[in-house]
C-alpha cells in the first residue's frame, strides 16, 4: 500500500513512527506492507516512490522544522496529492474547526484522484461530512476517520462494524480528555477551576488557548461526527446546544458526591438532539472514568448498553486508530 | 443468506426472533436478507427451502417443546447440516464444557460441507479451538464466535478488527455476570455468599447447579477462547489456574472498600499465563462494573488500555453478537 502523509506535526510523525516500527509485524500478521511514498507539510514535500526512510524524515522535520529539507521538492500538499501515485492519503494537518481547511481541500482532491483517505481531522468532518462522504462514494474510494473521535478509543468502527445489526438509539460520553482531567482533579483535590486549568496547562494537558476544550466546542465537533457517521444524520456544529465547564465549582462537585454523583462534561446525541453540557453522573456508572480517559456509552436495541473506555489523545494512540483504518482499507481493497 | 439454526433453546429462539423482527431494516441497511431454511433440535427438524415462518417455529417449540412438530421431519442435526442447502450454520445447542459435544461435531460437519459457522457455544471453542479453526481454513469457510464470550459485549471482533495493528499484551476482566451480581450484592447489602446465591437462583440469575459460575469454570472457558482467538495461543481449560468466589465474605469486601478497593472475580490472560481468581480492584477502576455487567480491559502497545463494558448474557443480547457475525460473513462472502 502506497501512502501519502499530508501534515507532519505530532500526529503525522506518530503515524510515521508506528508504520516504521511495525513494518515487520504488519507484514507477518496481515500481509500488509505500508510504504510512505510522500510526506508533505507547509514547506514542501519529501518524495520517494520506493518508500521514504521514515526515521530520517522524522529526524529532518524535528531538527529543521521543514520536511522539504529531506530531499527538497517544493510541491504543495495539493500538488503532491494530484501528482504522486499512491493508494491512500493520510490527512494529518492541524484541525481548523471554523473552516475545515486545508484538510477539506486535501480530502476532496484525494477522492477526485482516486485515492482512499484516512484522517484524524475533526474540522472537515464536523463541517462538511455529507459532502465528503458523497465525494468518496462518487469516486469509488474509501473514507475512514476512526481517529477523529476519542483517539485510541475505537468508537466509530465499534458502532458501525462490531455492533452491526443493532439500531443505535443514542450515544453519550466524555469525549474530551482535558476537561475530564480538570473535573477529576477538582473533585479529588477540591481545587477551583482556574487553579486546575493553570496546572493542566503547565503539564501540557490543556493548551495555551484552552477555549476549544473548556467551552465544549471540541466535544461538540465530536458529537457531530458521531451523529453523522453512526446515526446517519446530517448535522453541523451549529446544531449542538453547548455549555462548557467554566462555571463548575469544587463545592458543586462535593455536593454531588454526597448524593452519590459526580459532575462530568457529557456530549450526547439522540433522536435529533445534540447536546454538550455538564451533567450529574452516578459514581458507580461506567461513565464515571477518571483523569484524561474518554468514554462512550451506546444505547442499542439488541445489545442494550455497550460502553467503551480508552485514551482520547496522544500521538501513538491516535496513530493506533489511523493504523487500524489503514489495515481495514488494505483488506477491503484486496477483497475487491 | 440461507441459514440452518441448530439448537432451538433460549439462544436459538433469540436468534430467530431477532432475524424475524429485523428482516426489513437489515435489508434496507445492509442489503442483507437472512432466510432460515432449517431449524433442528433433538426431536428433529423444521425445513423449508423458501424460508421458515419463524414466528410459527417459535410458537411450535414453546407450545410443544419439539421443533419436529412444525412440519415433521425426523432428521438429526447432522443430517440436516449435510443434506440441506445453506450458506451458514448457527450452532446454538447447549454448552458442554467437558466434551464440547454435540456442538463440535455439528461445527466440523458444517465446515466439511462448505458451510460457514457462527456459534455462541463455549464448549468446543475452549476444548478444540485449533482443530476447529484449521478445519474452517482447510474447507475455505468462515468461523465466527463473538457471542461465546461476553454475550452482547463485542470483545473478540473489537480486538481482532477494530484494534487491528495493535499488539494485545494482556486481557483481563469480569466475564461472568452471575458472580459479578453476587459480589455486587454482597458488597452493597453486606450479605453472605450463600444468602445472595440463593436469591440469585430465585431470580434466575444463577442456575440451579451454579458450580460452572461460582467455581470460575465459565470464566476460565472464556479466558481460553480469548487466549486462542485473540492472542494466538493454543490453550485448553486445563491450562488455567482457577479459583472461584465461594470463600469471599462480606467482611473481606468491606475491608477492601475501606482501602479504596472492591473484590471481583477476574479472568486474565497474559504471556502464557491464564488465571481466574478473586482480586482486589480499585473502586475508581473502569473494571469496577456492577451487577450482571461484564467488562474486559485490553492492554495494547499503541492504544494502551482499552476497556469494553456490556451485558454478558440474555437471549437478545447474545443474538446481537450472532447477528453481527452473520452480517460480517455476508459482507466478506459478497466481496469474494
Amino acid at each position: 500500500m502506497k501512502i501519502i502523509l499530508v501534515g507532519f506535526g505530532v500526529i503525522g510523525r506518530g503515524v510515521a513512527k508506528v508504520v516504521d516500527e511495525k513494518r515487520k509485524s504488519l507484514k507477518e500478521k496481515y500481509g500488509f506492507e505500508p510504504k510512505v511514498v510522500a510526506i508533505s507539510d507547509s514547506s514542501g514535500a519529501a518524495i520517494d516512490e520506493n518508500g521514504l526512510d521514515l526515521k530520517k524524515a522524522i529526524e529532518v522535520k524535528e531538527n529543521t522544522g521543514k520536511i522539504v529539507n529531506y530531499n527538497g521538492k517544493e510541491l504543495s500538499s495539493v500538488e503532491v496529492i494530484e501528482s504522486i501515485d499512491a493508494d491512500v492519503v493520510v490527512e494529518a494537518t492541524p484541525t481548523n474547526i471554523k473552516t475545515g481547511e486545508p484538510a477539506k481541500t486535501h480530502i476532496l482532491k484525494a477522492f477526485e484522484n482516486g485515492k482512499h483517505v484516512v484522517t484524524a481531522n475533526k474540522g472537515p468532518l464536523a463541517l462538511y461530512f455529507k459532502e465528503l462522504v458523497e465525494s468518496s462514494e462518487k469516486n469509488g474510494v474509501m473514507f475512514r476517520y476512526e481517529a477523529s473521535v476519542g483517539g485510541a478509543m475505537p468508537i466509530i468502527n465499534l458502532a458501525k462494524e462490531t455492533l452491526a445489526g443493532n439500531e443505535i438509539k443514542s450515544i453519550k460520553g466524555i469525549l474530551n480528555g482535558t476537561t475530564n482531567y480538570i473535573l477529576t482533579k477538582m473533585e479529588k483535590e477540591k481545587l477551583d477551576f482556574n487553579t486546575v486549568l493553570k496546572e493542566a496547562q503547565e503539564l501540557g494537558i490543556a493548551e495555551t488557548d484552552p477555549s476549544q476544550d473548556i467551552y465544549g466546542y471540541d466535544t461538540a465537533a465530536k458529537i457531530v461526527i458521531l451523529a453523522n457517521s453512526i446515526m446517519g444524520m446530517n448535522k453541523t456544529i451549529d446544531d449542538v446546544k453547548i455549555e462548557g465547564i467554566t462555571r463548575i465549582t469544587p463545592e458543586a462537585i462535593e455536593l454531588a458526591n454526597k448524593s452519590g454523583y459526580t459532575i462530568k462534561l457529557i456530549g450526547e446525541v439522540k433522536k435529533n438532539k445534540l447536546v454538550v453540557e455538564p451533567r450529574l453522573v452516578q459514581l458507580d456508572s461506567p461513565l464515571n472514568v477518571k483523569g484524561t480517559l474518554n468514554v462512550a456509552m451506546f444505547n442499542t436495541d439488541l445489545a442494550k448498553e455497550v460502553v467503551i473506555v480508552g485514551r482520547g489523545a496522544g500521538a501513538t494512540e491516535t496513530a493506533s486508530a489511523i493504523l487500524s483504518d489503514l489495515i481495514n482499507i488494505h483488506f477491503k481493497a484486496k477483497e475487491k
